[in-house]
């Protein structure tokens, strides 16, 4: 296992050239944001991260978490870690200052927590799912349910989980049975077993704030009678103490590929006393406003894993000598950077990991102007840009993140199969990310069911313009005209893509339906070219600073991602437009 | 984990209208076979590996093979499982009867061993190093040493290895120092460690037979210095028993992400007694002989393990419901294999592990015709299009393969990520296949550098010809036709990176090796179409016959293939041609 080195000049580079940070620490909201105190920070939660929670990756993996007669022990050092963690603040950076955040803008935490999870993508789960927790009860709780919670989960005293998924309630989560009744005192009791609650138990806190989805009896079916509670795991004294246990039962772990420090939970409530948060029957819509922010920080965690393994790769090429390169002194053994196939690897990893981090962060300054610029039409146009990022910015870095670890073990042949070398638990770790948080084909079929026909397929169509707008300035410029070349190319390609699907989607869903996924790696190819592309227009612009070598690197980076990758957008396009007839050509019995 | 069904019928299919089993069944050097004779054993070896051996996957990658005080311990039910397998007679099937085997063309033995991969990978290997070690002694071990060990190898009583591999010689083979004293008796005394070595040491069988690289004092230095020697565990007494220990300690076992079951060791031999094959220094030239085979054999991996995935991923699909597939009534909810993306991911694992297995089975066709076919011109070209074949059909398959595997996983959701539904541990065991038996950057290298040149291009040449010929066939048939067009447009791109990389090969290597993996992919999904066009136009002619249902859906899967992967061959085209500049526009500090 290597070390982490946090990428701090790479995010600042994008945070503030391609995520526009400078607008964004002038909203009101964010009195104390500022980008030279910004990057400070980051510098010491890089450090943090680095120093005192990338150490404890491998040990979790080993260890696991565990379960005995029903309580959870969480891997040697994690606690002690946790505690490092709640007590440095990082948890609480993006929240308001009245119960203990940060006051930092949603981009800016999202950058905080690219480093976490690059460090241990087991451990930042909770603090991710608390996060989550923290953004329902702000959004949506009562004024006492703030009172009571935020306080502790803020700063991370405790934590909080999401409770959906049933044995029979996955991805149709409108199938769920977990069954709330409300008594006289106006709370509820709750009943039912819930799977695949991450961080659903643990050592870490004194208590754990269950937000989980019921049904009350009278509820309409489907995803319509779904209403949101929340239960503590130790109901709560009205001196804010923790009291007794509320019957919430762990009654195992999964084993499972990867993340095996983080807690994975079948959870037996019975009859335990739940608070309702907003209305009944409003669960759904509930969930849906968290559900951006959620489904861009599991796409961070494709960006996050894929960085570990790229350091790692990078770190054993240089020192690893096979073979004599082309060139290379006939005397001596090359180390294998020098072999085109390895360095292709390297670029490889390396592009789509920097064109991950701009899609995941250019997503959430999406969220920051949505709820935070001063002009509502701004607002609003981000609002519909983060509705078209977030599928992408979901599925994309993950199923990146995949291939990226993948090609990670591969770099260092036979001794990335061995587990000590690190390599196979980033490629195990990467592989829940294109499923949890919605698969990557519930991403896909929202993107093309509900996104694309936005504004009549104006709002995709003016995205693809504004693309077209950093093709042409490429163009312009001679270094990077081969960049706009490619771009220009891949962006007419799902411009076509967009029209055939849109039309199919009026006339029959299935066709539609068909290419989503494909149209989905279309459009996240295409996106990450377009923001590669105004990373190479910025770092155009500042190769005569002192920050040369890192600006020439960024325009190198481009490049590749336009000579390698962008081509295969349009490969893709008779896939994305091919319809359903050829998936249903075969009966089930023959498959 | 699900029950393996062995896919026989699409086994005959390939092998009689794709790989041409009867005309290998003419050959002189194979009397018994018969492709009757054959369908009918492949029933009883399919029968075999799904009763037998498929039942200890799960077993194997849980227990692992355990190493104490030196001894290595095989999970439960492996012993008794190998003895079945040697009292049936299968590990010497493509084996000569005079030792034994059950003399039957390689591509039957290919068939057969696919079933026993599929069913247990870890376990495969056993067999197939061994397999390596009888073809070693059969082509270049003497009278003597043939006699005193194919008896027991062909047959599998004794099991054989490939000892190549050290801390400082992985893919740059020639960097071996394990050293070799010749004796005044003949033999030679060994010394050196050497580490990778599959079912280096097992439980299994009385003695295993070790075929090692080494190095004799005044050996000249690289791979023209290297010498072959037969160094069996124990050594054989005059009356062919197991004799006395020959110093080969076993020092560890790694601790690998897959292949749980198949002990992987470290070796270390102390003045071991060796025992020269051939002549001194001729070691890479007999390692090479045998080296197409034994890639061959890793490339069925890829299809094997993706066989595997896709048979439970049927399965879950057929059996889990989630939400309400378009069209389907109201009042219930639909089989997630109702659901088009789902589907999608199906027909990809499906089209693919078909064309896997008709480029496994047409280069194991290859093999035969180039040893046994009666016309010498034959045999030449036979041979060249197996130079050609042999990294195509090793790198794709296993490509592949991790992709199929982590579509399994995403088909069954979060279940797939929990161990015991069987699917990590496909994806798991598929992950080493791109890596041994020569990564598919050094197969890349060799297709891009060795074969491609091949004379001046015109072996390339005349293959795509022949995929032409295929295409034209297509065309001409009105439900083919949209495949002839898509096979066409991939062979024209193909066409062109060969000319491309050809010129570059002469002006700078360097150019064409940065475009080998990515011209091994195009390559590899032409030849997959080809194959699958082949497969086409033969169910085409028999969709009336009683297997109606079977060749209409081979249609439909060739179909699925041309329209949904075909056309990334020409997206690749850019990546192939682009040259080594962009790869290495970034020093290595940078990166």
């Amino acid at each position: 296992m290597t070390d982490y080195r946090p990428p701090l000049t790479d995010l600042e580079f994008v945070l503030n050239h391609v995520a526009g940070l400078p607008a964004i620490c002038e909203f009101e909201a964010y009195p104390y944001a500022d980008p030279e105190f910004i990057a400070g920070a980051l510098g010491e939660a890089g450090r943090f991260a680095a120093e005192v929670i990338a150490p404890l990756n491998e040990v979790g993996d080993t260890a696991h978490s565990t379960i005995s007669d029903g309580a959870v022990t969480t891997p040697p050092g994690f606690k002690d870690a946790y505690d490092a963690f709640v007590a440095s603040g990082w948890p609480a950076v993006g929240f308001p200052e009245q119960y203990g955040g940060g006051g930092m803008p949603v981009l800016v935490a999202t950058a905080v927590n690219e480093m976490v999870t690059t460090a241990n993508m087991a451990f930042s789960l909770c603090p991710m799912l608390t996060y989550g927790t923290n953004e329902m009860l702000l959004w949506h709780g009562s004024e006492e349910q703030r009172a009571t919670y935020l306080g502790k989960l803020v700063p991370g005293e405790w934590t909080g989980t999401m409770v959906l998924t049933e044995a029979d309630a996955g991805s149709d989560v409108g199938a769920l049975i977990t069954k709330a009744v409300a008594q006289d005192d106006g709370t509820y009791r709750i009943t039912g077993n819930k799977i695949f609650i991450t961080w659903g138990d643990h050592d870490l806190t004194d208590n754990i704030v269950h937000i989980v989805l019921a049904r009350t009896p009278d509820a309409p079916p489907g995803t319509k009678g779904i209403s949101c509670f929340i239960i503590p795991k130790f109901l709560v004294n009205e001196d804010g103490s923790v009291g007794a246990p509320n019957n919430v039962e762990t009654v195992s772990l999964e084993h499972k590929l990867g993340i095996h420090a983080s807690p994975t939970a079948v959870l037996a409530f019975d009859d335990s006393v739940g608070w309702l948060i907003g209305e009944e029957n409003q669960g759904m819509r509930y969930m849906f406003t968290m559900m951006n922010n959620a489904r861009l920080q599991v796409g961070l965690q494709g960006v996050s894993v894929a960085e570990r393994a790229y350091q790692a790769a990078v770190e054993y090429a240089l020192e690893r000598r096979q073979g004599r390169a082309i060139g290379a002194p006939k005397t001596e053994k090359s180390p294998i950077i020098e072999h085109p196939d390895v360095r292709r690897m390297l670029m490889l990893m390396r592009s789509q990991i920097e064109a991950g981090r701009c899609l995941v962060l250019k997503t959430a300054e999406a969220i920051d102007v949505s709820h935070h610029h001063p002009q509502e039409a701004e607002r609003n146009r981000a609002a519909e840009r983060l509705a078209i990022l977030t599928p992408i910015s979901k599925a994309w870095p993950t199923d990146m993140g995949v291939q990226v670890t993948s090609l990670g073990i591969q770099v260092l042949g036979g001794m990335g199969y061995v587990e000590e070398s690190g390599m196979p638990q980033h490629f195990r770790d990467a592989r829940i990310t294109p499923i949890y948080e919605g698969t990557n084909g519930i991403q896909a079929a929202d993107l093309v069911a509900r996104k694309l026909p936005m504004r009549g397929g104006d709002a995709v169509r003016e995205m693809l313009e504004e693309m077209g707008g950093v093709a042409a300035a490429l163009a312009e410029v001679d270094d990077l005209a081969i960049i706009g070349t490619a771009l220009g190319d891949a962006i007419g390609a799902l411009a076509e893509a967009s029209i055939v699907l849109g039309k199919m989607l009026m006339d029959d869903p299935n066709d539609a339906l068909a290419g989503a996924t494909a149209y989905q790696e279309m459009f996240g190819l295409t996106a990450g070219g377009w923001l590669l592309g105004v990373s190479a227009l910025a770092a155009h612009e500042r190769l005569d600073g002192d920050q040369g070598a890192f600006m020439a690197a960024k325009i190198a980076t481009a490049r590749f991602f336009s000579e390698h990758l962008l081509p295969q957008v349009r490969g893709l396009l008779p896939s994305a437009t091919a319809g359903a007839a050829g998936l249903f050509a075969i009966d089930t019995e023959n498959l």
